[in-house]
């Protein structure tokens, strides 16, 4: 029997994952961050309880804004080590963790696996790479199998308000302009449902390390916001240059997708205009709400 | 007040430690194996009841033969990233914590800090190296001042006797032959006294990074080992290429000092013979009889 113990059940990819693990046949034990504090909690206990086969380990510091630069990474760091500890002891075989674009040496432009060195900038990018660089190694020692997706620049219907497309839909839902840079840059955007299918796919497959999980498309960020705009109407509320470049955005960062569509088999359901309909579409109301 | 929480303070260089600190006016909370477990103590209690300034973090896992793959290494890298969180939020203000020359890619044969990339072969580099990246990004982020001390081949009096130097110092006195490999690896050996040494002078300055701790020469394994037993009078108790070379054994690592030397103005107290000779001096009897 396949039995998964997800965390991060209730995050923006984690809620996606229950049911398309179950349509591959895994009993799944969802974690929560309201029934269970990984942080806090003794993971040998969850681990003994559960005595899953699967690992999906999701949950991690996401705070938008904040989790760049956040020392919650290292408590988050710590977690998942001791986490993977624990299931490997109950008897665990196959780990999957979420990794990050971030982890990549941004100076490059096409970040591929097996060819760009790991030189992230920022704190978060560091401890999910010393989680990859560990967890690799270990697999060896240890005896387990271990996939990572590196997720690139997800987007869903219940992103929060905070975030680029969350942001720009709540405020032109509301009829109010939205600030934005000139958007030059170029970043891969991928679907959430997409990012979900694809987890789902690397746990239930044997594929050792990395994949990056993308759609394999780059557009300027410029575009994006006028495909999402316009999609609602709304082309007429963006204001570009309104707000500065961030320091140290690199102008293209493009997904090698060789492992995600060739060794694993995946096919994103979405394109990213279909993608942003379906956001559109099925925004919350209560998202859209100034708050 | 320059007050240090000192772990690993029973270990091979930690007991070395508390009067080389208390002589640079430091009051040493010194956590020792038999007092504490950091793998199961809750860091922030210790943190909390010591309110330190200062924290030297020198334990680890470290049993000879099994530490390069042991999955404690991934126990160790959590517990030390919960008590560098606890220690700050108790107030504290410089880490400094000690690396290995296995973090480094030993493909290069000469090692620098700033120029040799880390790629470590082993679990327990890949979890040193973690936490040194990891350590180096937060202390910028969370604002505390970080130091790194990379040791090389530590040798002293009172190692274990699978050690190199120990076992051989200990056949000798029992008058047992000695089976070595061809020993044509060169390396840098360092007498534990000086290796403490160093880390109370990092601790002691503002010094940021990582720092390799170091004699500054290397001896090729043979000669280590006839210098060695020379000193005991016994030349003739070597068997050289009685044990086969270890795979993946780097016919040479330098380790550069310029940091050490000059930036830290740290010397070594002991040259290889006067090491030698001290560790043959005072090597305990007590590990000379068999096990």
């Amino acid at each position: 029997v396949k039995r998964v113990l997800l965390t991060g059940a209730d995050g923006f990819i984690g809620r996606e994952l229950p049911a398309r693990l179950e349509a591959r046949g895994f009993e799944v034990h969802a974690l929560r961050r309201g029934e269970h504090d990984l942080l806090r909690d003794d993971p040998a206990a969850i681990a003994n309880a559960v005595r899953a086969s699967h690992l999906l380990h999701l949950a991690w510091y996401a705070e938008p804004g904040k989790f760049w630069t956040a020392g919650d990474n290292l408590d988050w760091l710590a977690a998942s080590l001791r986490l993977v500890r624990a299931f490997l002891a109950a008897g665990g075989r196959r780990v999957v963790g979420a990794g990050s674009c971030a982890e990549y040496d941004w100076s490059r432009e096409r970040l591929d696996e097996s060819e760009t060195p790991l030189r992230p900038a920022t704190l978060y990018g560091e401890a999910k790479a010393s989680l990859y660089r560990t967890l690799a190694k270990a697999s060896a020692d240890l005896d387990f199998s271990f996939g990572w997706g590196r997720i690139f620049f997800p987007y869903g219907p219940e992103e929060k308000g905070e975030r680029l497309l969350g942001g720009l839909f709540d405020a032109v839902a509301r009829g109010e302009r939205v600030a934005l840079s000139q958007g030059l840059q170029r970043r891969d955007f991928i679907h959430v449902e997409d990012v979900a299918g694809a987890f789902a796919a690397l746990l239930d497959s044997d594929l050792e390390g990395a994949v990056n999980i993308a759609s394999g498309e780059t557009v300027a960020v410029r575009d994006l916001a006028i495909r999402a705009a316009r999609i609602a109407g709304a082309e007429h509320l963006l204001d570009f240059g309104a707000r500065p470049m961030q320091a140290g955005e690199p102008p293209l960062l493009e997904a090698a997708t060789g492992r995600l569509h060739g060794e694993l088999g995946f096919t994103p359901k979405f394109t990213l205009d279909s993608g942003l309909r379906d956001m559109h579409a099925r925004r919350p109301a209560t998202l859209q709400r100034k708050a």
